[in-house]
């Protein structure tokens, strides 16, 4: 029997959603469920990882297990288990054919500026920026990311072979002091929204220029993007696997 | 010199405001700052205590220093050295009649129900509550509480001699799934408004009646209101010191 679930986590105290030895992450406090309700060593495989800090709202995984549980009851039984702050939102049974990672179509990610008055309520939930920053630059020079590129430059993981991906669209909420950026394609190499977002915010303050961007994402170099912005302003939101 | 500072604080870290041996508090990190910026051992006065869990957008208080830094200046100093859960929204010079704690007139805390489906990013900013709430209800029993009563039933502490406090006000306000209950007063007694609402919520829930609370006010007797809401939905939100 083939689980999927969707889950829900504040990344604020886990060390990202991956297994690591001696850290508390979200995958190992679901497998520790998992074994308590089901007896068995169950692996979960997830659409992504996620870093340190950063949040989800719609992070998919899945599951085999010989025991047979609707699908309320094993959300029930999850959640009456896991900590505080992780929290399955659904749960479904699939065919074998579904595989979290290799199905997924697309994801969208939200990222949280927030250029208003310090709030420490909020310190792990937004990226305050003390600087005035020009939206309309900010949406423009995102333009150049949108399509199918090689973000070479915009990732940590320097041994990746493809690092061609497609970004979908951008998109700028406005509110207030708040700015939602949000970024949805077919997949996002490591670190990449947060290096991205660096890079505007720098269009933002009027530090680079959109030329300067397009250069920086033609030349494929890494040292020529050198900031990334902070991990708890980010939030997965959705992973698609239907189109 | 005498300084007055309006204090923001996330209180999920921390085992409340007032210092405690070996624990973490908000008072304890001021202090620590005010040792670095002052080089005195100065004791801060806050206008009350919040306990482990309660968060603060509008707590206030005083201390004496033989240094003279301007408003911005102290506040600047103050903010770049605190930690990030911690963070001072306005200081202001006052003269020596003012204290934090005997000057304060009026206090307002906001407590947040959300009865809509449990999200993790909330969870140390809200009390969940998963049963339907009869708010008209609510909101009629909570009018035995106004005006000025012997709060004896509604208090952890039990060995204080004055348990008598004016509430002013008790304001309902309900947006989709979130309940706000405002609580406006001349003070509140330790636990007092969480044991008021977790008193209400009885009656939300038709386990009790307004009629039962009125006889528990009345009664004095703890044991009879024995719930305390969890910390983590309350909020200082002002310290008023004008009438």
């Amino acid at each position: 029997m083939r689980y999927k679930c969707t889950v829900q986590y504040d990344g604020t105290l886990f060390h990202g959603f991956q297994t690591q030895p001696n850290l508390r992450t979200v995958q190992e406090e679901i497998e520790k469920v998992l074994y308590i309700i089901t007896k068995d060593n169950i692996k979960i495989q997830a659409a992504g990882r996620t870093d340190t800090g950063v949040h989800s709202l719609g992070q998919v995984f899945h599951f085999d297990s010989s025991i047979t549980m609707g699908e309320w009851n094993m959300q029930n039984a999850l959640n009456s288990r896991l900590p505080k702050d992780i929290y399955i939102s659904k749960v479904e049974h699939v065919d074998k054919t579904f595989h979290a990672r290799y199905s997924a179509k697309k994801k969208e990610y939200h990222y949280i500026i927030d250029i208003g008055e310090y709030n420490p309520l909020y310190h792990n939930y937004r990226y305050y920026v003390k600087h005035q920053l020009d939206i309309n630059k900010m949406i423009d020079a995102s333009l150049c990311f949108i399509g199918e590129h090689d973000f070479k430059a915009f990732t940590k993981n320097h041994n990746l072979i493809n690092t061609t991906r497609i970004i979908d669209n951008i998109i700028f909420i406005q509110n207030d002091n708040i700015i939602i950026i949000k970024f949805i394609g077919n997949g996002f190499l490591h670190n990449m929204i947060r290096i991205i977002v660096a890079m505007l915010i720098e269009v933002g303050r009027g530090r680079k220029t959109k030329e300067e961007l397009i250069e920086i994402l033609e030349g494929k170099d890494r040292t020529r993007a050198p900031k990334t912005a902070p991990p708890n302003g980010l939030y997965l939101i959705n992973i698609c696997y239907n189109i």
